[in-house]
């Protein structure tokens, strides 16, 4: 919902001075023009900010930051905003400091595997950079071709191919970093092997807390040589389940490992028809396979044979580019489709051990009919990164109340089980509630003090990632007694 | 060399104290048993502690360091004092807080592929624990079978195997943490995907300055199905040089790749007698490839083409266990090895970006002239990390002064092409004066915001990583501009 109070700052002045440091260009203010920055990809927070600003360069994103310090005004760094944890939601009177502009890739370096670009970059590009010369860069989250490289070091994003070659931070050797007072500085470098404090790690996954990237080195990687997916299809989800589980015991590291129930594929072949998955299956494994041929190929066979020993009915295989992708359509499709089963959908985001899969899906399963909504199960299975997804509609009063409701308390399981209350999708507005379920106050204080050193007025994103009494009913009481003591910025 | 001035405290009832919290047994105070604490790996470092307190449990640990928050009592935490960086080197008139008697497994999980364990468990105990279920801890310092997981992770040790599987930051999941004001706190857990601000990648290489790990979370790996090394000899170092950026460039990344250069070969055939290195080479390269048995058996021959295109005269591969110890017999014993070449020998460790590896070690070549001091190389090739081991006579005045100029000069090479003054042994109190030629002020001073927050009073292992006027001649001047204005612990 939409709250916009009548703001008490004189802008106009300070307009100018934004003018003046990016170019009139460079500045939105038009409430119209506005309207397209009030929410990222969780549409059901907004807020409209004050003022809009897209620089081009790192001098410019610090100008910017500096004359919101000097005017102690609170800001939001956004990307495509395609996140979904309402991570660049504006605050109220804020400036929203957006890279879309800064899109140049600002060298690439095959011999020693790294690009350097700008946030602004969407991820896509990265690997169409460097796929002509036979590399491509890992993390590929479902909206790869139009989220940016910023987004993703902010949320640390992860994507279908993270379970063999891991999550954004994983990819990230370096950055150029905007901190909250303006400076300009550098954390990592060129090179994995970096003495100090690992600065990079800490602030990949930040959710702009703690400043802005302005200039991104990345890891990429040799294309492999061969690369199979293998879809089988089985009765149940806890067959599915076992089948994982013996793959990933069995030693193989799929470069990927994705499975569907049934909801989701029938929403999907409704939707996109891939004539692929069958709709009375219980579940959908699609695992994908990379290396050498010889390895891909005896990988392959084992796959087969453990999908096999668990029940599967029927296997596919594809390692033509073309037939790879039909096999890939509905997974790709999956949210989409959602979208068709319902007038509105509700996508959660949360970790549980792999050994939890079968439990933990019966105890959603419970939850889906207690509250009476639909879930449908998507999930990069390899690494227990569940997606399910809440179906809804938002016309009837009280019901996203209801399935925010729902959501919480499958975050729940996701903790008692021993995981986490998000697996690639970040905390951002939406999840900061949960933070205490997770982590203990001496915990979570520790990651205050790191917040404080950087961002010590708390003008770089207000009230993400932490619980803040206004936005945590239920978990205010735990925040009061974690508040800070005065700080002095040193 | 080792001073002791009086110490101006009085340490009577102070020790009665942790006598009281640790036991008399875990409080070492008579100065013969002192001795063996005064340095760590480095000897040419030495400083008398005041006290040594041996905790067992994570609150022993905790009311140590309170009572050194209470008195402003200095500490350093120290492992099993393998350190290569004098990172564990005692300060004046400190406790030093050894981690040895913590050495309990206190978890295995098979099914997901982690342990935990007391800081004071040996490296190699890890993989011993496990081998037997089929799995293993992937880094492996040369001093695995001496050096605590406490100190890999307080160094972010890397290791032979690191260039496929990563150093320490990649393979740590949580961490219990006793934090310089004497608080436990958790960061991490037992999934990757955790959120909020990533400590425990901030918290491994921190040499001791944030805190004392009591007890860590690793991932353990499945044991390859096969293993092979792959062992050339090249008539130089350049020949072998391009061989590794081949090998790189063609895509394969092997589990290590070690290169070792005639003086090297020379002194471990002297001493260990493997009969497997020529004595006449240039260089050799051995490369270990892991996984599938078809994977391994395809790039064993890729690999060997690769090296014969770069004139390797002989190859020698080995897949049975006993032939492939007796071919890294020689690389495993070639710091060993060194110190009969000379009375003693000072081992350096920078890292280049790959590309660069002729060119500097031609450099380096230049130096070991014009200093008149012979450099031994041995270095993990694969990830560009250098270990020159300079040659002298420590009884011959000036000589140390001059042998620690030289490896200055050789760590400058490795910042002016790119790379870093540290792979893997950490800063600690020998590369301090070194940081500035990495970092700008900037850079420094927000690593230095971390440390303020968590180590306020400045406690934590003072003297280690950040430059200091006290230390560092010539960097004294660089640190005068990034000192602190004062800070309220909040």
């Amino acid at each position: 919902m939409l709250t916009q109070a009548k703001s008490k700052r004189n802008w106009k002045p300070i307009i100018k001075e934004f003018e003046a440091v990016i170019g009139k260009k460079g500045v939105v203010r038009r409430k119209e023009e506005l309207l397209t920055y009030e929410c990222d990809g969780l549409p059901s927070y907004r807020q409209r900010p004050a003022l809009v600003v897209l620089p081009r360069t790192t001098e410019q994103v610090a100008a910017a930051v500096k004359l919101c310090d000097r005017y102690n005004i609170p800001w939001v760094a956004r990307g495509a905003g395609t996140g979904l944890s309402g991570g660049a939601l504006p605050v109220e009177d804020c400036v929203l400091i957006v890279t879309a502009l800064m899109k140049r890739i600002l060298d690439v370096d095959l011999d020693n595997q790294r690009i350097v670009v700008q946030p602004g970059v969407i991820n896509n590009w990265v690997t169409q950079a460097v796929s002509g010369a036979g590399f491509y860069y890992a993390p590929d989250p479902s909206s790869q071709i139009i989220c940016s490289i910023g987004g993703n070091v902010a949320e640390n994003s992860g994507g279908v191919h993270c379970l063999k070659y891991g999550v954004t931070t994983n990819h990230v050797l370096g950055l150029k970093l905007v901190v909250p007072d303006g400076s300009i500085v550098d954390v990592g470098g060129t090179i994995p092997e970096m003495p100090g404090y690992d600065l990079t790690g800490l602030f990949v996954g930040s959710e702009g807390t703690l400043g802005i990237a302005t200039e991104i080195t990345l890891k990429i990687l040799k294309t492999p040589e061969s690369i199979c997916v293998v879809l089988a299809d089985f009765t149940s989800i806890e067959a599915a389940g076992a089948a994982v589980a013996d793959i990933i015991g069995a030693g193989i590291i799929p470069a990927g490992m994705e499975m569907m129930d049934n909801l989701s594929i029938n929403a999907v072949e409704d939707v996109v028809a891939t004539g692929c998955y069958p709709r009375d299956a219980g579940a959908i494994l699609l695992v994908e396979l990379d290396g050498l041929e010889v390895e891909v190929s005896t990988n392959k066979k084992r796959v087969t044979q453990l999908c096999q020993q668990n029940g599967a009915r029927t296997i596919t295989t594809a390692s033509d580019p073309e037939t790879r992708l039909k096999l890939w359509k509905g997974r790709k499709a999956a949210f989409a489709a959602a979208g068709h089963l319902s007038p509105d959908y509700f996508v959660q985001d949360g970790v549980i051990p792999r050994t939890q899969l079968a439990q933990v899906l019966k105890d959603v399963e419970a939850l889906s009919e207690k509250y009476g909504y639909r879930i449908a199960n998507v999930f990069h299975a390899g690494d227990g990164n569940l997606h399910p997804l809440i179906l809804y509609d938002e016309s009837i009063p009280g019901a996203f109340e209801q399935v925010e409701e729902l959501g919480g308390e499958i975050l729940r399981l996701c903790v008692n089980a021993g995981g986490s209350i998000s697996g690639e999708h970040g905390i951002g507005a939406d999840k900061n509630c949960f933070m205490p379920d997770m982590f203990s106050e001496a915990d979570l204080e520790t990651m205050k003090w790191i917040n404080q050193v950087f961002n010590p007025k708390g003008l770089a994103n207000p009230g993400k990632v932490f619980p803040t009494p206004r936005t945590c009913g239920e978990a205010a009481n735990a925040q009061k007694s974690v508040q800070f003591k005065d700080v002095e910025r040193f």
